[in-house]
């Protein structure tokens, strides 16, 4: 599956997330993520980030597609985060 | 088609990034945006954008697909604007 996630974190718990998130997808600007990944290490990665936020503070988007052929990637600007094998 | 938008803006043009945004997607999070649009408004709000924007400092991503039937959305947390139209 391909995934699109994008947070919204009380600063006090920001880097932590960040840093979770990065070890399963691919940072591309501000609080978003995307990349392919397999259920069990999505389920895996959204149980983790339960454990650490508050959820009645923070929020958590995901968009979920069965593959990233359905999805069309388009930017204006800067590349916040240039590199090669996500463009 | 059914864009999720997501920016990265100078504190300086965000505003009025955000207004224009608005009038043509629906605002679920920080600096993001979904919504269904026909092509011919999606390159208005790309064209309007592109002329505020500077595209050595700011960002702005697009993901696009045919229909939102392609994507699953889900939210850990709480829903940072909470509308019914959208889930």
């Amino acid at each position: 599956m391909y995934i699109v996630l994008m947070y919204d974190i009380n600063t006090k718990r920001v880097g932590k997330v960040h840093k979770i998130i990065k070890q399963y997808l691919n940072w591309i600007q501000n609080s978003v993520f995307e990349g392919s990944i397999t259920e069990k290490k999505f389920n895996e990665l959204k149980r983790k980030l339960k454990i650490i936020i508050k959820e009645n503070e923070d929020s958590i988007i995901y968009f979920e597609t069965l593959t990233k052929k359905n999805l069309t990637f388009d930017i204006t600007g800067i590349e916040k985060n240039k590199y090669e094998k996500f463009l």
